[in-house]
């Protein structure tokens, strides 16, 4: 979690940095010895770092809480107080603020505290310190704060941590200690309530329960292996993005893992990114990059056969595995890995069809995304007017290519986020973003316009008079990685797939051997059907079958005991079943043939249902 | 291509031996001056290096093939000729034969000419050389050789390449002059008819000229780049194997391409194939392979959940692409690359499941290859009795797989070949070859047993007694290598695919601009049918359009013109079409509606037509 910088503090920020001022104070109360180091505001809250006599216990916490809510209910000045350098330092010094009088050292000597930038928020500028009174709390600070202690809103103590002063492993380990904070006590508890729902749907643990995926030791961190219910996920979502693609007129391509390096030196990542790559020295002393995007490869085959003006656009698609070389600490379930499934498009087009391309994708994304209920909302990523240098391409390529994005967004959008200085470097994109069940934001698909790769590739097509035209690329993934997708989907569905989706859609729960065959029966029924069901043969008790389909969330399941199977062991259309709906308490009474007719109508029409 | 062991010669063999003297003494007539090198059997022929006063053209082949006929029709003895080192030193020197001397010397000085085995048969042993005479032409050779030069059978000089004496670039360059050689005119004028039309059949000329796949100079080669028409072609193809899978309980499941060598130390991969791994060290230090195989990475996903006997057999399967550090010299079209795609699958079951197992794979084997009209035959291949050390595992567990798939061999069919020494090192298979339309054969899939790697990988399953009992692997790819596979099929087809595979089933092929919106509309037509139609949509004359479908071999073209195209503008199921069948010279008359069940006809029942 990022601390921000002082500099960009709103209200709510200044608030968050008081708190973290009054949970020091508390400390003191606690532990008059206590040291302190920085405490910066970051998402929804601030922490504090501090070295204490005894490690702190989420025990301790409620005590904090309290002396907080007094020093709130004292309702305390923040009073700024400006000293000289040296007189900071004797006056830390006699405190026994060692790590303070180490910043302020460094201030004096340097001119800086080599503190990161959003830690820096405890300190003063180089000629004098700036230190911020809470009755008689003082603590090392530039501030801003609120003006006095009954200003700060709800405060919840999350955790402890270790952390090194400084950040460094030979300096002195403090405890970190993170808190919420909020303006008012109904969204800190909304925020909670959305944590805990979080923690309830987190991917990793419904991965597990519905096995979806694995990893293993031996292949390592960040290389998740799909099982087939998780593949049959991927595939499923991966067929949708392709029937969306398909009537825009689409092709499906397919290029290798790996190229000579030669390929993103042209292309210019080799420059940007090649730390980024896995690379491969081969036996005959090439050196080889794993892909870490598809484009490169795409433009290849473009170029493969000259193209007409009546060819183009030309749509390429693939679904396919790209590598980038990740530090394993920053790798965790499927929000991030090293083996990304992109659902990946590059389109080649004139510049006079790039609106309605561009276009089709947003149809294709509203569609996708709508599907699933996420709320969309997006951004017009823009050049940074104020540093031109910043971009490749003519200005008035530039202003074309925004001129034509623009235009789609005001056209189909009321609401929408100006983000200047948001563009690629190659090109403008306008920027999706996902609103899950719990309210996270989550940004996902783009449309990115693309003049730099056409032209480091020579791409061109031959116009109506005979003459050679610059291509223009449009980069656009609609999930974008499936991995991480998947990751938002899981959580904001609770892992309660829509009957299109789930890899069952039928749970056959036989009560004991007798009712296997005509359970098996009336699997093959459903299979004949067309829909995916599945037959628990296993020799567990009915309840503990039942219990199973419940955490796999099989959207409907049926009990097959002596009342349920016909007398006939036959199954016909008006054969009456118990069927269990998942989200409903009840069994719901159908015949055969409207069960088959319900789940056949679920799946065509992708509802949100049961 | 590989010369043939003097040990391992047959008949024909030594007939093509004595041919490559007849070249040497046709050689000697027309260089006296010659110095002549080392002249192996190798497949169809034999070649001969020498070093000769001036480059050899393919016009000396001429005369050179006259002095030959001419040789034969003398009749003369193959007549040996023992005689002491010394003075066969003595004698070749004086000859002007520095090649013979410098190997003679060498078996006098080491007891080894330093020749490969496959070329040694120009020596004697170490006591004695042994020479060969056919009239006043002489070698060192240790034959055997036929009697007479009339019992030489049809020859026919082919090429002429460089070559350096014993292969190394350090050493003279002598020219090597390949020829053909067979018992009879007939059977070389079969071979020379079955050359041309392979030559007409090049995967790689028939690939571009269809625009099936591209490679790039900045992708490297041995990385074939997939184009829609081409990627099509690899999705029907997949799709079948599927369709025939999939009714046998198969599942999919997805893997990444890289994984921690662990995987394949535990696997023994890494010991016995390291170097022919793509490695890679990552960012942190860690070496990483990519795949070339798939089973190390499977077997995680089996052993990620315990498995009681009645979720076995478990059955994955998983088209993917594999890598494998090969020379770049050994890189050619499709047949041999660096990304491999392998339609592969691994069946994890019980002892008593294999001969049911096994035998669901060759019922998709025959259904694949069948379907395309291929021929195939079958090798059991199993240990060498008499090396029993070469093979992991007990010889019991030996016994009763070898016994097992003999059972299913025997079973199916009458004649097929006893493989010994042939299996894998972890378990014996059933190899399938498949004899293409201009006689070919080709190995192509494989049953193989594994009981090594589940062993390695700890693999069990909980029995009906509640016992760990150990799993038994099938590894088995229907097409193998689809770029492979994709080689011999289109060369078998001479690329003219059977509707059901042809990227473009329907070509529509309008006259003038005024016929391009109702051609449209019967495109349009066909789409909503399910079929795949292409609208040459181009401003080329219909004569171009018509060889332009017709060098795509595109099953099916319309030519619409005036007279095609109703007055209406409206296509209905009655329209009379005339219909150009690939294949045959002139037009059918047919109605739409007729067109369009016959296509589909021949796509659901995948006909080897039109």
């Amino acid at each position: 979690m990022a601390a921000k910088k002082p500099a960009d503090y709103d209200e709510l920020d200044r608030m968050r940095h008081s708190a973290a001022h009054l949970l020091a104070a508390a400390i003191m109360r606690m532990f008059p010895d206590a040291k302190l180091g920085v405490g910066p505001v970051i998402e929804n809250g601030f922490y504090y770092d501090m070295q204490l006599p005894r490690p702190l216990t989420t025990d301790d916490f409620k005590a904090l809480e309290k002396t907080i809510a007094a020093l709130k209910a004292e309702n305390l000045d923040f009073r700024r107080e400006e000293m000289p350098l040296d007189d900071a330092i004797a006056f830390f010094k006699e405190r026994g603020q060692d790590f303070k009088v180490d910043l302020l050292t460094d201030l004096k000597k340097h001119g800086t505290t080599n503190l990161k930038d959003e830690e820096a928020q405890d300190l003063g500028d180089a000629a004098t310190a700036s230190l911020y009174w809470t009755g008689d709390f003082v603590d090392l600070c530039r501030g801003p704060h609120v003006e006095r202690s009954g200003q700060v809103g709800a405060i919840k103590l999350k955790s402890v941590s270790g952390a090194f002063w400084r950040g460094k492993a030979e300096n002195a380990q403090l405890q970190r200690v993170y808190g919420w904070a909020f303006a008012t006590q109904e969204e800190l508890d909304a925020h909670l309530k959305m944590l805990e729902e979080a923690e309830k749907r987190d991917h990793r643990r419904i991965g597990k329960e519905q096995g979806l995926f694995t990893f293993s030791d031996l292949v390592g961190p960040g290389l998740p292996l799909w099982t087939p219910r998780g593949t049959l996920l991927r595939e499923l979502l991966n067929d949708y993005v392709w029937e969306l693609r398909k009537v825009h007129g689409y092709q499906k391509v397919a290029i290798p893992h790996i190229t000579k390096k030669e390929l993103y030196e042209t292309s210019g990542h080799w420059a940007k990114y090649a730390e980024d790559l896995f690379k491969i020295e081969t036996r005959d002393k090439h050196l080889f990059a794993m892909k870490p995007m598809n484009c490169p490869h795409h433009t290849q085959i473009f170029a493969a056969e000259p193209k007409s003006y009546r060819q183009m656009p030309v749509r390429y698609c693939e679904t396919t595995m790209v590598y980038r070389d990740e530090q394993t600490g920053e790798l965790s379930g499927l929000s991030r890995v090293l083996s990304i499934t992109q659902d990946d498009a590059h389109v080649f087009c004139r510049m006079g069809q790039v609106r309605e391309e561009a276009e089709k994708i947003w149809d294709i994304i509203s569609k996708f995304y709508g599907t699933f209920g996420f709320e969309l909302s997006v951004r017009l990523s823009r050049r940074d007017p104020n540093h031109p240098e910043k971009y490749l391409g003519a200005p008035e390529d530039w202003e074309k290519a925004e001129a034509s994005l623009r235009e789609i967004v005001e056209a189909r959008v009321k609401d929408w986020a100006d983000g200047p200085g948001e563009a690629a470097f190659y090109g403008p994109k306008i920027d999706f973003m996902a609103k899950d069940s719990i309210g996270r934001v989550w940004q996902v698909a783009t449309i990115q316009l693309d003049f730099n790769q056409p032209r480091s590739f020579g791409l061109e097509y031959t116009n109506e008079k005979g003459e050679k035209e610059p291509v223009l690329m449009i980069h656009c993934a609609i999930m974008g990685a499936i991995e991480r997708f998947m990751s938002v989907m899981i959580e904001h569905t609770g892992g309660l797939f829509p009957t299109w989706l789930a890899p069952e859609q039928l749970a056959l729960l036989p009560v004991a051997e007798r009712h296997l065959e005509p359970a098996a029966k009336l699997r093959d029924r459903f299979v004949a059907e067309g829909l995916r069901a599945w037959l628990d043969a296993s020799d567990e008790s009915v309840g503990k079958k039942v219990r199973g389909a419940e955490k796999m969330r099989i959207p409907y399941g049926l009990v097959l005991g002596d009342k349920e199977v016909p007398e006939s062991g036959e199954w016909s259309d008006d054969t009456k079943l118990a069927v269990r709906v998942r989200g409903s308490k009840d069994a719901v009474e159908m015949t055969l043939g409207e069960l088959v007719a319900r789940v056949k109508e679920e799946t065509a029409s992708r509802k949100l249902a049961p």
